[in-house]
């Protein structure tokens, strides 16, 4: 790694954050380094149609060296991070250790299970690549067994869907899911009676999407039933187990896959290399941006806690974007003397789908709601999908999903695939496997 | 399964033999399951671009149910092949046992490492998806592992790729592999020096692509030069080690990477459940593809070893595809109560692509070389792949591989990715984890 002599900034994470700051970057004097696990970036706002069979993996993920071709002065490490040392100024990867004399710190966030038994080990997440393909395989596979399971109870099981948490990525999960069963799935599985589907959202206050406007959680809720969804709100899940969902009030669900999506934590890495967290493990920054007592670290995205008016900003790409743009400038700022100046994000906007083309969309101080919803939310995401060939693809499996109600990734890919078992065992991660939830 | 009374066929596996026999017999009065470990047909003669980062796997692989929706009499069931019970007319799996009146046997080969040490431990497949993944995530992890590896040699074995087998999986995974590193991986990687990386292509006998006629093998072997690929002829292959190959001349070739393209032998079940092998664990059929003393159990595809004017037939698609026809009529005849027909294969010709825009050719009794044949490959390849949305796909791929000289797939895919060793420690299989190659 042979450096010009100028200063060092390391950017840790290749999502929305992280190459927002790398391309605000590529014009000033100094060397960029990003570093992330994955050597792709992630669109995670469409990981739930990638585990829903809707997009292939490769349609949200593009390779970060490619993306900075168009930035002579930054490169990559894949590697992951484990630690910070903050004193030292090196960021100490599974690869090599990499000085810096600037860090932006961008990893993000991981599952936090409220400390609902079994959750960790039964219930499936969408936080990364990784995930999504898993629980595809793991629908998938349960469909396939379903159809040719002799026992009625454990067939409905295994066509039994339990999502956890009705903020925008449980109800756009639990749509792409009832799409996914209603169309494809019946019309390729003609053993079984798609009639029996369950697939229940569960949410802990009394609306869907509590985050946005009252009108829009009343709306989703509304085209989620329309679809066969059943939404139970203000239901509290006690534990999980592999083919059981209990809630608080005593009600248990039968149901061999249960998504989470209904908490996150700061990357633990933040917490243990000693940075001052606020909130589940998120760091508490200057309203710089900049983590206390450390002017030339930077935290920006969903591992940042960052009050504005009063309440914490929302954890979503527009947030991270803006914020990596922010800390970019401000480094330019320190490195030419002055003061950095303090962050302020501009709403441009929140939205979630439900199915094939119905929507719920805040934007511009205003609520939308069905097919006009739908279109600003597709072209939103198109427009900001990197990289044209992504753009085109994606697009052509929306078109083909749309006209023909064709899901065009039903495919359960290899590497999870034999025994469907493997995935979990793999990563002792988020998801129990089809063989554990029968025992 | 609720079934018609009709006879049952029953058909393992769903490659190019499988299927075709289930399209013959969709309009027989017959009823017809499928079973295969995969839920998707794999577009075998491709495998190569996947693992090169040319093609995503979704690009060669397609949902056997969407391919059987046009055949209301066919079935497909999930689930591995372990034994036939011939007596009981069963075929055992790990899911259901499922009895048959006619058996289509179509499970294909597995990789026979003709008793070279280190080969299955060490050495990358390239006969199924899974396999090509994981072999482009572990080329690619080598890639980005020299991007900061400060020691010389070893940065050498990691950008250094042994294949060993000059027939044409060997001749197109060398040309595209050679294209990798000098295309986008030069362009990507800007830290390291790609005159560097070495490809050796070994083969035992006297020339390349030694199963077709004299002059393509030598064009393949002049075109391969060119584009920096070393050949080495009349090189057998003493042992492997996670990064070196030794030659039985006492030569070693030190490459974090070997690739395994030089010998198969039949799926071991065959031989297992009592069915008569002839070479290396293939069934000897009749000429009627029926198995000796077994009227009812067809074998075809690569599976089957069957003499025509005096040498075995090629283990190539248009072989089991000719021969999923043949038995399919055969049972028909059967079930009319005439006697089955020898089977005979008609040549319609073999090829091998070199790079991006050449190929050499054997078709309608003359060789082809260069852009014409490259031209006919690219035709005939999508001529078959199966499905609208793949040919589209496919072609969308290769025209920006050919204009842009871009590998559109150089993600590392998930579930092998972190640490990439994991590929490899999972199935046991073929691959080396990069981590064991070092020590």
């Amino acid at each position: 790694m042979a450096d010009s002599g100028n200063p060092r900034v390391v950017i840790a994470g290749a999502g929305f954050g992280g190459l927002s700051a790398a391309k605000a970057l590529s014009r000033s004097p100094v060397d960029v380094i990003i570093v992330d696990r994955n050597n792709y970036h992630t669109f995670l706002p469409l990981l739930y149609q990638v585990a829903a069979g809707e997009l292939e993996p490769g349609d949200v993920a593009y390779p970060v060296r490619t993306i900075l071709r168009k930035m002579p002065s930054a490169r990559f490490t894949m590697a992951e991070v484990e630690r910070v040392d903050l004193g030292g100024r090196v960021v100490e990867t599974d690869g090599p250790d990499i000085p810096y004399d600037f860090l932006i710190l961008a990893t993000g966030t991981v599952d936090y299970f409220l400390r609902v038994p079994g959750g960790p080990e039964h219930a499936f997440s969408l936080k990364t690549l990784e995930e999504a393909i898993a629980l595809r395989n793991h629908i998938l596979g349960c469909v396939e067994r379903a159809d040719h399971e002799p026992d009625a109870q454990s067939r409905q099981s295994l066509i039994s869907f339990a999502i956890v948490g009705g903020g925008p990525t449980g109800v756009e999960t639990a749509g792409a899911l009832a799409e996914l069963m209603q169309g494809p799935m019946a019309k390729d599985c003609r053993n079984l009676d798609f009639d029996q589907v369950r697939i229940v959202l569960i949410e802990a206050t009394a609306a869907l999407l509590p985050t946005l406007p009252e009108p829009l959680g009343v709306y989703a809720e509304k085209r989620l039933r329309q679809m066969g969804v059943e939404v139970r709100l203000e239901s509290l899940v006690d534990r999980i187990t592999p083919d059981l969902v209990y809630l608080q009030d005593g009600t248990t669900i039968p149901a061999c896959t249960t998504v989470w999506a209904a908490g996150v934590q700061g990357d633990p890495q933040a917490e243990a290399s000693g940075l001052p967290t606020a909130h589940r493990g998120r760091v508490a920054v200057l309203p710089t941006l900049q983590a206390p007592d450390h002017p030339e670290v930077y935290v920006i995205g969903d591992l940042a806690h960052f009050e504005q008016d009063g309440s914490p900003l929302a954890m979503v790409a527009q947030v991270a974007m803006q914020g990596g743009v922010a800390a970019a400038q401000n480094i330019e700022r320190q490195l030419a003397g002055h003061e950095p100046l303090p962050f302020r994000y501009r709403d441009r906007g929140t939205m979630a789908t439900i199915g094939r083309n119905h929507a719920a969309a805040y934007a511009y101080g205003r609520t939308f709601t069905g097919f006009p919803a739908w279109l600003l939310w597709l072209s939103i995401h198109l427009f900001y999908l990197i990289g044209y060939r992504n753009r085109l693809l994606v697009m052509i499996n929306w078109a083909r999903h749309y006209f023909f109600r064709e899901h065009a990734a039903c495919r359960i890919l290899p590497s999870e695939q034999v025994p469907p078992a493997r995935v979990a065992q793999q990563d002792a991660g988020p998801g129990a496997s089809p063989d554990e939830k029968k025992t």
